[in-house]
């Protein structure tokens, strides 16, 4: 039955590209769209087995790494500081109204910073597709935004630590273990990179390069996602950063080209339409009213936080404006810290629909505004 | 951690494949190798989970698939009736051989007919990417033997269904359901391709083939794939015939070159390390006097058998002996005809470590003799 449901997924992916390229809409929007239709909670045509789940895993990861070799590494280094300015605005702003509204809504306080947290880690794999699919990932907004993405996944990850070390210190890694973990990493890819750029240059600068190049960037892609995972960062950050990476290299292109075949035909339609699947429908409106409140905390928090960040970090209007709307997808990494505020109980249960209306809410909402917004 | 198991499955076809290069031999080889080393049996580095399981299926799917695209229709259907023949001398003479020394060993004929069937069955897939490497796949030879390897799977399947039939009517299905369903399988391609061919040459034959038709290419043979194996032959039957008809439409360059990407890049790979990593070598030697008998068997059988029909079809010599090795390696099929054979207890127990023995030597020993018959 495996060949019988990945058929039916691409067939979907396809059919939801076709409807929404037709109504001027991005492809994203119809695969996640087509993914809720077929999954579980409506048609129950296919199931997020093991395989999918992997497949789609592969998917994201490439999506990230593509975008990493589309980087151009000194753009990125220069807006670095404008990355991180509006990276820290992303959080802070989320997390205060997040706190608020909760808090108006009858929760603790700590149940309010858990769901500030929630709300302050961008998924941008949405951002990334959409951008791409009108060719805007390489402009200065679109490198900014990745650059932005990458840091509050970081701060995301420490004040996730310092949460759950705060409501159940046995339960989790010290703080410090996650700092060390974090550094580890960056240290790591700081060091590979300077040595793969170098070397990559001097041996491989002015020899022709041999299509077999693009298997052991994608090994080096796996690698890096394996490690940054394992060190407690996200494996599309790994992803991201090993694209970075390589698109320093003379291999640049010829990894680009054959990952992006691999990638655009099978790997990033399973993702968006898996990604689909996984949405409970049944649930979503258990809790609507709060769910409400959570996406307009979520849609505003990012558009102020980063939007007026960006706009002092020189952006002009319509640009910092873009930035805004490219850093509203929240997605796994909400859900990960969800569950695990479920598990501390931190997070009420009857939070949880809530929660994935938000994350639903601000998937397809983002890819028709931001498409919108550069036109 | 699938994303280190996938990295060391990768590093592993990429360093098996390097090494063979070096050592002037095929690619397939070292891949094969590689994956008895890291497999369970030995190094235990890789365990062929269902996602492995999963993607190496896609990966012998879409190798067969491309096999089909980069096929001539008109000549694989000229080269119909020297096909036929050798797939009938391919079967034949095995089967004989095979039933002669099993009675040798003190079996009885009913056990050395069914471990005939076992050694009539072409596993073609290691055979297409030698000549691919080599670029002989579109020889005559090349398709003779995919032609062939197709019938002689056909009549395999006919005569598996005649001796459970003979041996437990009632556990399996009667002779007759089977050979209505391949005729179906055969009625419903026909169709299906003379439509598809007629269809797209007169809609799109002057038009610009945009490159999305890869992923209905794609599906085409997932499809064909899924339909085949619902109704008795092997998928990989299925998605070598999706191949054929769309190799006759305007279509045939895009979904061949990118299909091709998908194929090298990920899943070919894995098809072969995987394979590699079934094999148990603990118990290989078990019955290694009877393992080398058959090997002996399946190597002359197939090259008289195919050979001599091949000559009778006007092959000269040397390609006559290029087509009998092309058909040697034995694979999938022997082992779902032996594991039908245990459950009906026509095949020892003790037998198992020897066709497992004879099927991995053949597939180990084809790829180098194969690619030296044509230098």
């Amino acid at each position: 039955m495996f060949l019988l449901k990945l058929s039916i997924i691409l067939i979907a992916a396809e059919f939801g590209g076709y409807v929404c390229r037709k109504l001027k809409q991005p492809t994203v929007l119809g695969q996640l769209i087509m993914g809720i239709l077929i999954g579980p909670s409506l048609l129950g045509l296919v199931e997020p087995t093991e395989t999918f789940a992997h497949l789609s895993e592969l998917g994201v990861i490439l999506l990230m790494f593509i975008a990493g070799l589309e980087t151009d590494l000194n753009e990125m280094i220069e807006s670095g500081k404008s990355s991180t300015l509006i990276a820290l605005g992303g959080v802070a702003i989320p997390i205060l109204l997040g706190v608020g509204a909760s808090l108006l809504f009858g929760r603790t306080p700590i149940e309010g910073f858990f769901i500030g947290v929630i709300l302050s880690a961008t998924s941008v794999s949405i951002t990334v597709e959409t951008l791409r699919e009108i060719d805007k990932l390489k402009t200065k907004q679109g490198i900014t935004i990745l650059g932005a993405a990458v840091i509050d996944d970081v701060i995301g990850i420490v004040l996730l630590s310092l949460v759950t070390g705060f409501i159940k210190p046995s339960a989790t890694q010290g703080f410090l273990i996650v700092c060390v973990k974090i550094v580890a990493f960056f240290i790591l890819a700081i060091v590979a990179g300077i040595v793969i750029i170098r070397l990559s240059k001097k041996l491989f600068g002015s020899k022709i390069i041999s299509a077999r190049v693009a298997i052991v960037g994608l090994v080096f892609c796996l690698l890096m996602s394996f490690v940054s995972e394992e060190l407690g960062v996200a494996a599309i950050t790994g992803a991201y950063v090993a694209g970075i990476i390589l698109s320093a290299t003379p291999f640049r292109n010829k990894v680009s080209q054959r990952t992006q075949e691999l990638s655009y035909l099978l790997l990033t339609p399973i993702f968006f339409v898996v990604t689909g699947m996984k949405v409970d429908v049944t649930h979503l409106l258990d809790d609507w009213l709060f769910g409400v409140v959570l996406l307009v905390v979520a849609v505003i928090g990012k558009l102020l936080g980063c939007g007026v960040t960006a706009r002092l970090s020189g952006f002009d209007k319509k640009e910092s404006m873009q930035i805004g709307i490219g850093m509203i997808p929240r997605g796994e990494v909400a859900l990960i810290v969800t569950d695990i505020g479920l598990r501390l109980n931190v997070v009420p249960s009857g939070v949880f629909a809530a929660i994935i209306f938000m994350i639903l809410a601000t998937t397809v909402v983002t890819p028709p505004i931001l498409k919108n917004s550069f036109s």
